[in-house]
């Protein structure tokens, strides 16, 4: 029927750093789907924890996602720049700059972390940002796992196929988080799904796998019918109870509207996509004073704990697709199994005469 | 099987003004779909001529669109600031400003229009940009017609169910062209057709038209997966013989890939996608000089007129959605059966079990 042989069903759950672990890939496994566990926040420790809980939890086949971003050399005077355009917020919240640390942010794939997937061999591992050094990739492969990564245009799933990748995350336009786009850096070059799916099953070989704006049976069906082996399933996951959401993100998307998200790169530096906060409309969405992935994000990051601590998501990154609307309130598993009874169903309805 | 029960089958052909007329929609009326004609850029008498033929070649049921714009009031300031923004391509082409004449741009919708659509009875009255007056509607359907309308998010897609409308095209970010959207004039909180088109689906119960990026057989099934009643398909005809796709036009969508359009305001003054081109590049694609719809037409005529005598598109719209790279020079008819063909064909071939 499809391309996908990794799990029972062709549903993938979309790897969502900061809002889940091995909790909601261990409930989307047993229910047969592939679950997945977002490493690119996680340190060294904490992702061996997460792949042994999930191991212990489950024998299906499961992903570990990391970024494959080059690590940017931190700029004074890009960082000076930033602080002065959110001068305001911390005069506002009485936050002394001179206090706030340079941030962490994300980790790209590197040797530490190319070690624990040689010691844990997942079955998948899937990189956004395109790939890390090919010597990595071989290593990965090497230790047993599928490679697979995201291209938001046909360019980007040629280059992704011609280093030896598994599969092919096709990511349209309207999925939430990060874009994964690393060939092109103008966000209104990114197709949507509908026509991104179709251009890159019939540009590649590898199978392809459907990600942004499918939340449902009824998507994981037009995915599968537009040429996808299989579809990933990120937002609509967010409201599950094994999803760590935060309260503040959750109630933020019970009241999601089609209409309601930006791409946005004040969070992290990188254009991604969430629902629509009082610092993405007063700096952005894009703004150019952000400095380079992930080190816009310290900067923000007291401002968001101080908002936060009052109830607001101001100045937090709500991410979400532009299908939040649909997120439903429902055990993950439950909801995987959901997924793919309406897909069926949806499917044999469909008789076209 | 579907909501849509005007043509044969479930396959509009989408209007496209400057590039078609009545012998694409009988081409497509003949094999099963519902045939258009764009009557944006068609004086009163060409309109009747238009109806007149696709009645004498077919008994089948058509659509007749309308822009549903407020005509604005000419601003002598905003004309001038357009053209001084345009002023250095006058002096390449040795064009005098002051020999320019205002342009006509498109019709909206009014008191002539609805007396021909009075006189001539056509089964389907489609319009963008939302509706014309509740009364000029009123008129649309007593005359017999079904009256439909484009909805670019939920919001929109309420507002014309409150106002009676017999279905709703759900126009995905995707879509070539102008962009359908009244309601709102972000084009950053456009959703793409697969988030959309459920979202939209759920909102109403009148049958709904999947829009944007749908271009061939596999689109067609997922857009019925995704509960539309139907598929709406414009730039893979463009290719048609039957179309009157300029030449130069032609050979652009020849070379069309998945990330070269944009959503641009500097041919028309409104949002409306299309290839890119040196105009749309240099001024922006979006331009906060550009007058408003359709007033921007104007003053880019004499350049478009200018350097399409040499061969180039620089300085013409190039309509085009996300998947114009799918467009085929096929028989307009053969192709309308190949779509219908391909649907049903992936729809058996997806055995979900």
């Amino acid at each position: 029927m499809t391309a996908f042989h990794l799990s029972r069903l062709p549903i993938v759950q979309a790897p969502m750093a900061g809002s889940q672990g091995a909790d909601l890939a261990i409930a989307v496994c047993r229910a047969g789907g592939l679950g997945s566990i977002p490493a690119a926040m996680l340190a060294p420790d904490a992702l061996r924890a997460e792949i042994a809980k999930i191991r212990a939890a489950t024998d299906a086949p499961f992903n570990v996602n990391f970024f494959a971003h080059r690590a940017p050399a931190p700029s004074a005077e890009d960082e000076r720049r930033w602080r002065a355009a959110l001068g305001g917020y911390y005069r506002e919240f009485g936050i002394d700059p001179a206090t706030i640390p340079a941030g962490p942010g994300r980790a790209p794939f590197d040797e530490t972390l190319c070690a624990i997937v040689e010691e844990t061999r997942p079955p998948v591992v899937s990189f956004h940002f395109g790939l890390p050094d090919d010597a990595l990739v071989a290593r990965v492969k090497q230790a047993g796992a599928k490679v697979w990564s995201s291209a938001t245009t046909v360019a980007e799933a040629r280059w992704l196929e011609e280093r030896g990748v598994d599969a092919i995350i096709a990511q349209g336009r309207e999925a939430g988080g990060h874009r994964g786009m690393f060939l092109c850096d103008d966000i209104e070059a990114q197709p949507g799904l509908f026509a991104l799916l179709p251009q890159v099953v019939d540009a590649v070989r590898v199978p392809v796998i459907a990600a942004g704006g499918v939340a449902d049976g009824r998507g994981v069906a037009a995915a599968l019918a537009l040429g996808a082996g299989a579809a990933q399933i990120g937002t609509a996951y967010l409201l599950t109870p094994q999803a760590t959401t935060a309260p503040l993100h959750r109630a933020a998307l019970r009241a999601a509207r089609d209409d309601a998200t930006r791409l946005t790169n004040v969070y992290t530096g990188r254009p991604a996509r969430g629902l629509l906060t009082r610092l993405m409309r007063e700096q952005g969405p894009m703004s150019a004073n952000a400095p380079a992935f992930p080190l816009a994000t310290g900067a923000v990051a007291p401002l968001r704990a101080a908002a936060e601590k009052s109830g607001s998501c101001d100045f937090s990154p709500v991410w979400s697709g532009e299908a939040g609307a649909l997120a439903r309130e429902e055990d993950a598993g439950a909801l995987t199994l959901r997924f793919w009874d309406e897909a069926r169903r949806v499917t044999g309805g469909l008789r076209l005469e």
